[in-house]
């Protein structure tokens, strides 16, 4: 499926890790919608994922670049400029990283390194990609910035930790820096609120798989899934969504604004129905030990 | 407990139908700080309802008044004035009725007739009481007019049908005219969402229990009771919420603001066990019938 | 432009009167996308605008249908799906009338015939469409339903009257019919939030000038026109938003995220300035006066 | 005026410089309404600022710490603990400070130092007050924790700058850590969404007189003063609000429901005749120019 809605579009596209990724299927959908892109990531991340092999694919360039430093960020857009001989027209931004939640720190144990680690790795990496992109008035009028966030930034769920925090200063940065872009040249910057994914970094929150089966019965739509994030991620780098800017767009199959449906009630109430069975069983191996 | 938050005030509470009803609560908390009031209901919650009985406990006047009626309200208004031998400092709003839910109706299949039904008695009539004081000039400078909402307002819920357009609009309701009444006269206009709530309206939503028990678990301080939310009305009566005004206030143990609490998560990841138990007596079964 | 977005997409598209409507530019834009779509509108508008034109331009049949009436509703989907040979893919509702608006009447004194004539057009017509398809099973699976809002649904604005109510009721409609739709068919149901836009009904809102020049100046981006909201309710049509539902989208330049604009407050300071002058000038007279 | 309120309770106090600040007002209506407390700010803040002379007329003791070193937050807590003979009730965080805005550094010109600090101190200090808090066990069970906050953490104001996203980080926190201490603790926290306010620190944000008339004149109450605002505190430190936890509570008037009043229309609508005459005096000039 195409439409060409990118033709003629060069971009940045941060954070491909592999197939999962929410950015490893925005650049593919990118690619077919006649975008050009540059794919960037960490070294690190470059040497332990498949980075290359979607570069391939999509006739993509891979440059490597630590997003939470300003050289690295400068040389990336520089040489990303030169590549394409002008100006970019869309970023996406889908970084994200918590020393806490990988070491299963509770939320009342922080160790304050990592979450400014956090911070700066997951949300003031936007601020630096933007400041970057400013200064060397890299992004074509009326182009489009876009960061990937997730609903814990409005509600908080258990493990999710100091990625919570991330995500609501990332939604605050996008409108931040979107009244400043937006004024000077035009360019809009959003959030879009994806369904838990099971992406590399997702997977990674413990107890991941029972969310995921709430959220799929709580959601009329069900999940979505990367790929149709994907969809959605090219119509807000198009021409068509020009006088969107400083929002945070839920895709999510409808679960922002459910606060409880048919499936889930039904699901929930069997666990009621198991607890009473455990109940009355427990009540029986008492009467037998008397 | 009393702190006489209230002394001196004087006021009108509707829809204290029985001692589960906010209203009651709310009632018998305002008395204790101190106020004075009138309680209204229709006839014939009069006659079903133990409102009398309060109004002794309250030392306080029943007028029965059908709060979707301008011509009773007026009435209403002009008796609760001379017997305080002036304007009053607050009114409490928690009617609400949908045809459609008692009968059991889908939402897509809503009869239109109980629909505005459901808007003028749920919703409607908190403009007209507004309304019909602003005529009159019943309420004191810097009073304070409150309604009570539900979540649903802003999130769907299974059944909660019609019920849910009618809280969107009681609370639009609110910012409209706090707006107006606020700018003429000082009166403050809020709403106060609250907990699910095992009143008679409440509980005539079926699977209520099922969901009372979900909201329990995800709320971190556990829903709240009508008492305890008596004791936030009776705050935003008082001299100490002047300038809070136009507002939707989750009372609500944080519910609200939870994407997934840890007891709500371990409670529904027991269905995801029982349903493993299910298929695997239901291969059992099929195993013996082969 | 052409991306062939909606190309074998058949819709009814309800409320385009003239040039200036929203629901105009949509036609236009779904039609240059390849959709094919029936235009509805009242009898009266019918007479009275433009819709013909449209019509002849975008090769659409036009069928009169009053939308809080079931019946012509009923008619309308009928001729529709039969017209096309099947099930529709997309409905635009961009319909909206205040008699209290209309006739200057102030929030504090509104008429409540008016007022659920309000509801009854703006809204519950919303509601009233969406039941007629589901009763007719009219929507093809992963369908998309669409209503056009305005912020005040969320805020209140002087002289928008019952109208902000009408428009939250909407949004909420959305909500909960986008449960339904959604759990049952895939069907999916979305509101977008659109700058003020100087159509027929837009402009009848007294004072709308300086309204207008103010949020242009509050936007980053300025107010978003009918030709680009055009451009993103395709969009919403197109399946590259399936998995967006129930959702409220701001498309407004950014205004519904601003607080205060630098060129907002530069122009707000020009007042104060002529305040001073005013008060000198004022001074000078009486000086003279003496 | 006092109603014994807080009659019982000891908290910690954050943030009282001078008369002006909101701690300061909160402390002494805390005072009135019985309750007992530590002031606390940094060495630099006590040698600069008035608290000694607030301490005195509270009955209170100051106890220097700097609210983003773990350690002094230590000290202060357990010499808080041993001064009172056993935990607190409440604590209001009222800290904010960022060297962007002091050094008006442009958004897109952020020194990424002085954001890590202003993170720090303006939010993240919430936190190691909370995470020191529930190490020692130092607040009692139902007890209450309160920060101040802006309606920049929702929507951009000019110049405003990385304090923005310092309060959307501080109401994140404030929910994250909600759920965590509201579920072990039954402890609560909130933010208050205050008006702009006058303090040494607001006063600091450039172009903050116009702002100040532009809210006054939007917000149907007018703007809250830090009086009003320490009224509310003093209700959300008191066992009335119990149930009400991870929330943002708007304290302004009703600035944060308004789309805009006609107070505010009429003021700006000055601005566009202004421009006018400038247009036809320059137009004059022009004429005799030639």
């Amino acid at each position: 499926m195409s439409y060409n809605l990118l033709k003629g579009k060069r971009g940045i596209i941060f954070g491909a890790l592999n197939e999962k990724s929410i950015a490893w299927q925005v650049a593919e959908r990118a690619y077919e919608e006649g975008a050009r892109f540059v794919l960037s990531n960490t070294e690190t991340a470059l040497r332990f994922g498949d980075t290359n092999k979607l570069a391939k694919k999509c006739k993509a360039e891979v440059i490597a670049a630590d997003a939470t430093n300003m050289d690295e960020l400068e040389d990336l857009f520089k040489a990303t400029m030169e590549k394409f001989g002008g100006k970019i027209d869309f970023i996406l931004h889908s970084i994200a990283m918590s020393m806490n939640v990988r070491k299963s720190l509770a939320y009342d144990e922080l160790n304050y390194d990592y979450f400014i680690k956090t911070i700066d790795i997951s949300a003031l990496s936007f601020h630096k990609v933007l400041q970057t992109a400013r200064k060397l008035d890299a992004i074509s009028d009326w182009g489009s910035v876009l960061a990937v966030s997730y609903v814990a930034a409005q509600r908080t769920l258990y493990r999710y930790n100091d990625m919570a925090d991330a995500k609501a200063i990332l939604e605050s940065i996008a409108r931040s820096f979107g009244y400043i872009y937006g004024r000077d040249k035009k360019i809009r910057i959003n959030t879009l609120s994806q369904s838990p994914t099971p992406t590399t970094a997702g997977s990674g929150v413990k107890g991941f798989d029972g969310l995921v089966d709430f959220t799929e019965r709580m959601s009329p739509l069900g999940n979505a899934t990367a790929k149709e994030c994907a969809d959605f991620c090219v119509v807000l780098f198009s021409d068509l969504s020009r006088k969107i800017t400083m929002q945070n767009i839920y895709h999510d199959g409808g679960f922002s604004s459910m606060g409880m449906s048919e499936r889930a009630m039904i699901q929930y109430n069997k666990s009621l129905e198991v607890d009473e069975l455990v109940n009355r069983i427990t009540g029986m191996n008492e009467e037998g030990d008397k």
